[in-house]
């Protein structure tokens, strides 16, 4: 065991202030007369971004990186719903990282997907907390199962590219905690990375990079991370502040010029010596770590990993629309058009860019399954939006002669990229038209995109089956292969809302915000929770997904219909594959807070399960809800607490395929009484019977002599004006007491009730 | 002339600190050794609600008021869009004021309808601030000119009765100064209103009644007021902080508790003694300005008012909906269904509570005028929600034998009233039965409303038509008779949207908020300007309103197609009726900032002008648009700012009967340079030619030693990548040069470059 202690007394000023940023853009720094080594990191949440040193290199995507296995992005993965794949994507990745000397790899990204049009949503899982959390936290374990670190990233708040770097996400307290910091919660606790990264956006008010709540207060103090808090990369403002908060480690390597900002400090006691030798103490601890972990002659089998990232992909995609056309049979003859056929969009732009070991088109993999001979029309070009006339004809003519068309389309990398957010959700104008094209010639249109993100589908009743590809790695030709062909039965479910208009998603007024300032203004109601709430229909709902196979649900049971909060709940539920191919399902529970207590969701995932069933198989599943599961986060006091009053449980296939409903009942936390203060209102005083009796007491010998008062504690027999007066009284501060009595009840009357409520508040 | 200096000097600090509370209820204090009179105030912008004095008197509604007549309540007054029957209502209200000896009438209030759920919706004029500043200053004006002050009130942002004298309400600074403020400030500014009310809640932090920036920042310094701030009552809460804040009057009277506190303030050091001078000095300008201007033998023509309050019904009530069924014939065989017949809601609850003069009731003003027999039905009863079958019988069997069934229904007092608000848009569901009942025996059936804010109509498509008669003050049922028969043609148009659903309300997520917060989420999106840019189809927008004649816009024309803003620009049309009877037509002006600079509406109401027109006649209207009509605030330099780029001028009937379009150029005003700091972004620079020449200088040299400067420098022959890099540095802030060029670019080079810019800036 290396005594830190030890070697902290023996590193110099100004050799601890160098430790806190990077050597280069992707090493820490090596102090060699002290033994202590630099590691390595590297972008890769779906595949590894390893650079060559040396000057000349750019580090971020002009120059090529290491070949690797480049997985679906996480969009795709998310779509998954499977956890278990997680970690073993986590695993292969972490593999790969040991065979390349990594110890850090950067990701994954657990962000919500706040709207659509944000450029990095790609590489983001969920607009929901739970699943995102979720998915994260097994993509973690499987990446550090191989003696590699992950970095969770971007935390927190960074849920748009438009400027990324100076924005202030104003979220309030509620929302942050149930929804923008729920879905990196589970991930740490869970997960425990290695390291966590800084985003490079302010949330409400300090930079993320220098935010002390955030880094220390959250993350450490109530999560429970021990890690290492790394900057997004240039994320650092003020690089004093940021130590203070609790960001270790500055990156890429800003030179010497925040090293001295840092001896200085000490030296002119800006800045605690015992701050920087905490945050040393922490980055010797992850550089050991990765070092100790090292393994020299790690080899990675790419082969396997290919097949894997296979395997990845057909559970990713979402079988969207399928009116009995897919899967294709065999001898059908099949148009296959779209650039993307052959040339497939299987990642996404920026820091995430692999260099793949390989690429399996579309058209490839499906001209080696057909055993008819499909024909092949580009009919666009994906570097254009300009309708190519002769490309099109070509397209249509293919179309005309076969059974079916399935026609490629998908975003260009131009439209979707980290570093900026799309403006529109729609395709590109040259294949919106081609689709028109080949829809009239051909009702047999299968669709099937390539996006990160959702697009609108305003040709969405003219095709009778869609697949959404997402990007679906390098992979994503075989996987589309198997699935359109039926080699596997689609198995992934929206991870995400696909709306109907841009106009319909929840932030449309808010997004991205006005000069440094984006207000969250809805609030929780993020994803389904607002389609759901506000009951606009969407194009296609969160969870949704096809499969070739049909499934039933039965036998909902709950371990109780009336239970304790922080008992728990179990619920039981019988699936069974009714149809005639073996396949997946995504067995989803949603809950719903019908007790009034605050404004909540019309329903919130909290639980689910996939499941792979043969023909006329059945399985029990049990899905537990705990106290958190039932709670909303109460900002006066700081906690989640749980209400009391009826809740219901919905178990379905998906946010609108809701297959059994139950209800229970929850003795919640016990109500707490308000802050105390002149403002405090007689309404929140008698929802408690002790201070309701006090104030009762107090008021009644004074009620005589006030009608007004008499009439807001309900004691007049006119009842025409009543309900006005109880809403007067529900509504009255303390300190409006001597208005309504003429200074009868006076200032120092005030000052004694409230002396009496402490009391019996403490009491 | 009086000498108030002198006067000031003579009274004691005790005097001066009693003078800022209430004698009473209603009254100031008055100092009898110094001749200082009391003034009496009393509520009242629909109608004078002069209360009794003496023990037992309770003020707020329990007793009967002298009796006043009592016009339609503010949201009716506003569907006149007539500015001189404001006045002439208002002039009305001054000379009863006049006749009690009144000094100040409370009202007129211009608080925004947020949401129509808001209780006390009935008593304010729109969800649009020109229209309802403009109305409200024409109002105010009426009052004045008859020696009677005006308490415009409820200063600020009292738009919900839920905790309403707690609640925080949380607005951004666009939608405070472009909606909520400018609601009050032409109101202020043209209208003068001799005292303004603080309103009960809490404004982005402080109470309103201590409120420095709203009550003297804003009020006085920018927008000139100079008469009193009065406490809505019982609003005030510290008393010393209120008078520095610029609140002179507490009301009503708490007695002598909260004078001593301004005394000892003034001992102790806590209150300057100029203040409480200032604060006294205003109050006694106020009273002796009500004595100087009290007429002691006026009197008031009662029945002219009473004639003036049926007119006023008249251009108040909307016709919603006509399938060719209105007006009816005098020989009609009509039912009248409805208990609000008979027993008509005119007016809403809470302290604007008029003890009419007299009332006519729909059912007595329809038999004198009908010349076949009419029969009526009560058909349910107001004051219960159950339905009575007995009743539902008789109205059915009513209608069947009619030719047309005319079926008054409405929001019963409780559903509605100063104190609480709505908690959903619907119709007692007594009354919604009866609808059914009714329309399916009677398929010629008309509606005529009663209620003070919308409600949803599910029922709408079963009725040919309907009448909005609002709350429509004592003649109520004169003017419904007037209008049903064709004596008069409809004049009135909506002042807010009628929504399909409640959800489609544009803050049905964040109101009334939670806890003693409430976000204004939808920002400057309120009303019409919500449903038009996310286009929500309302149930009936914004500015409709139907007539029995028929109107032709033709003819516009601008002063120019390519205007400097400060210039602004005239807008010119023709409007002719084209039908066979003579009406009104409200002109409806919109604008359409179309320069993509911030967020903005579809579209603005930024003019209207009311005309009547003989059949055949044609008249040329002229709006004019200033440079504040084509401006946002811009809130970073806290100015409005009129942006460069293309505009619309919308006119028509209503905000989506749009009759004519036309665009036009502005030059706006110059552009500001951004703060300059470590985190002003690249691109807010490179907006500027001298910003933009200064950075490519600096950064030059640097650029051939980084690729990626190079790359975001835009100095790159590799097309791959150019979008991200070009978003890069167009996000970039200048601190985080130093981490994309190693540290070349130093901590001191940011210092010396924002020492550069800065002294261009100032250049």
């Amino acid at each position: 065991m290396r005594d830190l202690d030890e070697l902290l007394t023996q590193l110099t000023l100004e050799e601890k202030a160098g430790l806190c940023s990077g050597q280069d853009f992707w090493h820490t720094r090596a102090i060699e007369r002290l033994g202590i080594p630099a590691i390595m990191m590297a972008d890769g949440p779906h595949g590894l971004r390893k650079q060559p040193d040396g000057p000349g290199a750019d580090h971020v995507g002009l120059l090529d990186s290491t070949p690797a296995t480049c997985f679906p992005t996480a969009a795709g993965l998310a779509s998954s719903w499977d956890t278990e794949l997680l970690t073993r994507v986590g695993q292969a990745l972490g593999r790969e990282a040991q065979a390349e000397a990594l110890s850090v790899v950067l990701g994954p990204g657990a962000n919500i997907k706040r709207s659509p049009l944000c450029g990095r949503n790609f590489e983001y899982f969920s607009e929901d907390p739970l699943l995102s959390s979720r998915l994260a936290s097994a993509h973690i374990q499987g990446v550090q199962s191989q003696g590699v670190g992950s970095s969770l990233k971007h935390f927190a708040a960074n849920n748009q590219e438009h400027r990324r770097m100076s924005v202030d996400a104003r979220i309030d307290e509620r929302p942050l905690r149930e929804i923008y910091l729920a879905s990196f919660e589970e991930a740490v606790r869970e997960g425990k990375p290695w390291t966590v990264m800084c985003a490079y956006n302010r949330l409400n008010g300090p930079l993320c990079s220098e935010h002390h709540r955030l880094l220390t207060d959250i993350l450490r103090d109530e999560w429970g991370f021990e890690g290492v808090v790394v900057s997004d990369w240039a994320a650092v403002n003020d690089r004093i502040d940021g130590l203070k908060a609790g960001l270790e480690l500055e990156m890429p390597s800003s030179g010497d010029t925040r090293t001295r900002l840092i001896v200085d400090a000490v030296k002119e006691g800006h800045l605690e010596e015992a701050v920087l030798d905490r945050a040393v103490r922490r980055l010797l601890t992850l550089i050991f770590k990765g070092v100790d972990q090292h393994r020299p002659n790690a080899t990675a089998d790419l082969q396997a990993h290919h097949q894997l990232a296979r395997e990845a992909g057909r559970q990713s995609m979402v079988l969207l629309k399928n009116e009995q056309i897919l899967p294709l049979g065999s001898q059908q003859k099949v148009a296959v058009i779209g650039e993307f056929a052959q040339r497939p969009r299987f990642q996404g732009g920026g820091s995430s860019h692999v260099n793949p070991t390989r690429v399996d088109t579309p058209l490839d993999a499906m001209t080696s399954r057909a055993e008819a001979p499909l024909t092949y029309a580009q009919g666009f070009e994906i570097d254009s939006d300009q309708t190519n006339d002769r490309l099109t004809e070509e397209a249509v003519a293919a179309a005309q002669s076969a059974e079916v068309a399935v026609l490629f389309v998908g975003l260009p990398e131009r439209y979707e990229s980290e570093g900026y957010d799309r403006t529109h959700l729609n395709l590109p104008a040259n294949q919106l038209a081609l689709i028109d094209a080949i829809t009239q010639a051909q009702p047999a249109t299968v669709i099937v995109l390539a996006n990160g993100s959702p697009i609108i589908m305003p040709w969405v009743d003219r095709v009778p089956a869609i697949l959404e590809g997402y990007l679906g790695g390098q992979a994503a030709g075989a996987a589309i292969s198997d699935l359109l062909f039926g080699d596997a039965s689609p198995a992934g479910r929206l991870a995400e809302t696909f709306p109907h208009r841009l106009e319909d998603t929840p932030c449309y007024l808010s997004f991205p915000g006005e000069g440094d300032v984006v207000n969250y203004s809805e609030g929780i109601f993020v994803g389904y929770r607002h389609y759901d709430t506000v009951g606009t229909a969407p194009l296609f709902p969160f969870g949704h997904g096809l499969s070739y196979t049909t499934f039933e649900y039965s036998d909902l049971t709950l371990s109780g219909d009336a239970i304790r909060a922080e008992q728990g709940l179990s619920v039981t539920l019988r699936v069974t594959n009714t149809g005639r191919r073996a396949g997946h399902e995504v067995i989803q529970l949603y809950v719903s807070d019908r007790t009034c207590t605050v404004p909540v969701a019309e329903k919130a995932l909290k639980g689910f399960h996939k499941v792979y069933l043969a023909p006329g198989e059945s399985i029990s599943v049990t899905l537990d809800l705990t106290h958190r599961d039932l709670a909303w986060y109460d900002v006066d006091h700081q906690c989640f607490r749980a209400p009391s009053g009826t809740f219901e449980v919905h178990v379905g296939a998906s946010s609108r395929d809701i297959r059994a409903v139950a209800s229970f009942t929850v003795e919640g936390d016990a109500p707490a009484w308000p802050a105390l203060h002149r403002n405090t209102l007689f309404g929140d005083l008698e929802a408690l019977p002790t201070a309701q009796r006090i104030l009762r007491d107090t008021l009644a010998p004074m009620a005589e002599a006030s009608p007004l008062l008499a009439g807001m504690l309900g004691d007049t027999s006119d009842g025409e004006s009543d309900d006005m007066m109880v809403a007067m009284m529900r509504y009255l501060p303390l300190r409006a007491l001597p208005s309504f009595t003429a200074g009868a009840f006076s200032e120092d009357d005030i000052t004694t009730l409230l002396e009496r409520l402490r009391q019996a508040a403490v009491a």
